[in-house]
């Protein structure tokens, strides 16, 4: 299906706009604008003569400055930008009243999951996760999840997958630095996570720096829910003792079923990687309209990505109408900003040279489109990186933007599904929770038929409205969380490993 | 066996001995020495009457100054010690000769090995390794790797193995921060191990950060060597490309066959972890004995862990008889107290809850423990993290101490064989080369018998002397090496996680 239209001007303010395809030199867009030269799918094209130092405004956004002087017509890639500076924060304040758009009748207000007695959200899947306190297990760990996945897995059918929380963590590192506490609350909160069912297994080693009293409550910590290798005479005698508490987990898991829930047990995240310049136009917008139908049907629904949205954080401060959750939005950015700056780089070091490829040529241009998948809820709560919501509606969860790492601290602060939205395309998945693949352009459904699962192009080719596209994104979350869909990643079983955000030291 | 001894005291000059078992109040020891309290096994006893603020002292080294005056008799557990300055680098001057230890006749000189046209290691074992540029492409490769190894490798029976080099690095990071050299050395370099042949594979994504030619040679990037993701259709098609690659490569590697070749052509890398105080005293300086009987053969031996020497860095300048070998010491050990003060933390990070429950009091007695495992040979050449050395001999890799980051920057850094020392017990184990576990007591590998492949405890018992245990250890390598022996971590397939250091921030 061609598109309808050769360029994208968001706003009507805009001196830019963005080519639905690669265009020849001579053709003539937005009615009166002849291409200087050859610009590629998704770049930016010049709608006027911008003097050097002018401003390049996307979105009724400041871009950046150009760097040289820009002909009407010209292709504006990143090396003629001049990155503008980082909103202050000392200035921020909440705004007055948040005016959600207008939405159509839900289609829904209901999904089957597994309802959790300890865990006010409920499970997506029903999955035994052997957690770990230390890399050092893991070797042992996974020798032994082979074997409980071959011979005893198969006769508990009601339990979907057997996963290890395998991570870097746990020792060798400086347990005691002030940011140790991000990893630690992660990995912690992750025992909670509903598609666990509440069912707590951990296999430690014994001489750790993560204790498992800094894991786990101490209710937890007992021969029925804790391992110690060390305790164990020799290799066999620990897997077999790996197996039998697996099994032990399996029998309770294998009695949890599906029931009709009500949304508000839903926790989704939500989340952005391998942008390009349709991002903010087709798939965030569709994302964030989904999230606003979520937030309305009672679910919460979290957004993230810390560098992704630094350059917008006005726009979420207007979002917030409480002081105390705009002040720990401001003091989140602010230990991002000092992070980045004690590794000597600021936040201009997130595009990628596939973002830039993709046509965004800043962090701003890229923050304005991470921030559409937000939608236009209130944002009513700000959490830390691994923290667990304590409200239900829209929540921003302030992690690194690293698809990787964000999608890990957002399963651990219990998303039970994820929508991931991509313009460049990456196979990205987790075995915790399944992910959806969301497309900005057609062409790479067309080009990645059985990665992606839900095509926001036909926007762009008129094919469907935006509201269209959000209810059917929407509709697509709550079956997959309701396990009548499945999406691919989770078919062939395309998962990504389990990366926690550790900024302290090494040791 | 029962331990002749009660204690060991490793130094004439020092106050403090350790129990080589568990000994109750009122067993006299040392001749004049009575216990005061009961002392657990491989504790410190204190050999006079200590005032407050006076020196504890084992190894004849400061471990620390007494917190309170403690009696002759007493048992001194970490709670007693202050822990002293670390030693100043500003004075720091390589030593004028270095006097190696009298050694019995070499046993070998030569082992079994597979030579590489391109690199003057030779490889141990002989493995297809699939390298990635970035974290996102795990997913797919994984499920690739599982069908290579059912189905393809079964062919190729001169292949020991195939691996995923599966990292967390890639994309989501600060690319050009000053220290991101680390991380992006480390994956070039391993690239080139000796264990892999010299057949290179690649699997890259196509929009990440960490872009082929910062890995790769020019010479590499091409379809022979590297799959870009997002070059394929789809995920199909995508197991297609990397199977076929994998395949050709395995046919090349099947013909490698090991052949008898000089000492000087093998990499050992030497490590500890879950040190116990009978580190120092039995299985590090087994593994010191080796090195220097390694080095004196002409292999090359890599110590690394720089908070574990940190506090004996005068001990290694005077090992070092080149200014530009000590400056470039010098400069490492900078660079991590830097790294540590930017993480608001010190080298007292260090010791682990189960190192003092192994009796390390401070990390000064952890680190002449550690020490020991490099021997008495000269220090040719001090090494980044990640950089391969250029001199044969002993040589000190500036890695971080956490076992898994420190075993995987060895193994970046070219080492085709490892002997991992352990006082607590650690399964630790890796899939690129074989490691040996030399334990600290005897009573360990009676407990991990199918884990510990060397115990050390023999020199406490009396069985054996430290050349006589040095000797074993040396032939215990050089059999690993020649792939007459196994030891237990391959037998077992128990592998971490490939852990490479990344100081730069997360974005």
């Amino acid at each position: 299906m061609e598109a309808l239209l050769k360029t994208v001007k968001v706003d009507a303010r805009d001196n830019v706009a963005i080519l639905t395809r690669d265009l020849p030199k001579g053709t003539l867009v937005e009615n009166d604008v002849l291409l200087w030269e050859d610009i590629p799918q998704s770049h930016k094209v010049a709608l006027e003569d911008i003097p050097a130092n002018g401003k390049i405004i996307r979105y009724h956004v400041l871009l950046g400055y150009a760097k040289t002087a820009i002909k009407k017509g010209q292709w504006i890639n990143e090396d003629l930008l001049i990155l503008p500076k980082a909103p202050s924060l000392n200035q921020l304040r909440p705004g007055n009243h948040v005016k959600r758009r207008d939405l159509p009748p839900l289609p829904r207000t209901t999904f089957e999951g597994y309802r959790n007695s300890k865990n006010e959200f409920a499970g997506t899947r029903n999955i035994l996760a052997i957690h770990t306190t230390v890399q050092c297990v893991v070797g042992v760990l996974n020798v032994a999840v082979r074997k409980i996945r071959k011979e005893i897995l198969p006769r508990y059918p009601h339990v979907d997958d057997v996963m290890v929380v395998n991570h870097a963590y746990g020792c060798g590192v400086a347990i005691n630095a002030p940011d140790a506490k991000i990893p630690i609350r992660a990995l912690h909160h992750l025992l909670e996570h509903p598609n666990f069912g509440g069912e707590v297994m951990v296999v430690a080693l014994g001489c750790e720096k993560l204790r498992p009293e800094m894991m786990m409550g101490p209710e937890l910590i007992n021969s029925e829910n804790l391992i110690v290798l060390q305790d164990f005479g020799g290799f066999q005698e620990m897997l077999a003792a790996i197996c039998a508490m697996a099994e032990k987990k399996l029998t309770k898991l294998n009695e949890r079923r599906r029931e009709t829930l009500p949304l508000s047990q839903l926790l989704v995240g939500m989340q952005c990687g391998g942008s390009d310049a349709f991002s903010g136009v087709t798939a965030n917008p569709s994302a964030g309209f989904a999230s606003d139908l979520l937030v309305a049907a009672g679910a919460t629904v979290m957004f993230s990505e810390v560098t992704e949205v630094r350059d917008g954080v006005e726009l979420l401060a207007d979002r917030i109408t409480s002081a105390p959750v705009c002040d720990k939005l401001v003091s989140e950015m602010r230990w991002y900003d000092q992070y980045l700056d004690n590794g000597k780089v600021d936040r201009s070091a997130n595009p990628t040279p596939g973002n830039k490829k993709g046509g965004l040529s800043t962090i701003v241009e890229k923050a304005m489109g991470s921030i559409a998948k937000s939608g236009t809820s209130e944002i009513v709560e700000v959490l830390s990186p691994g923290e667990i919501p304590t409200k239900h509606g829209l929540i921003y969860a302030a992690t690194p933007a690293s698809d990787f790492v964000c999608g890990t601290m957002q399963m651990c602060s219990g998303a039970a599904v994820q929508v991931f939205v991509t313009g460049r395309g990456t196979p990205y998945g987790l075995q915790a929770l399944p992910v959806i693949k969301l497309c900005t352009r057609s062409d790479l459904k067309q080009h990645w038929d059985d990665i992606i699962d839900i095509d926001a192009g036909a926007i762009l080719t008129g094919e469907k409205t935006l509201a269209e596209m959000g209810v059917d994104v929407f509709n697509y979350i709550v079956d997959v969380a309701s396990g009548t869909k499945k999406p691919f990643t989770e078919t062939y079983h395309i998962y990504n490993d389990v990366c926690v955000f550790n900024p302290a030291p090494i040791t």
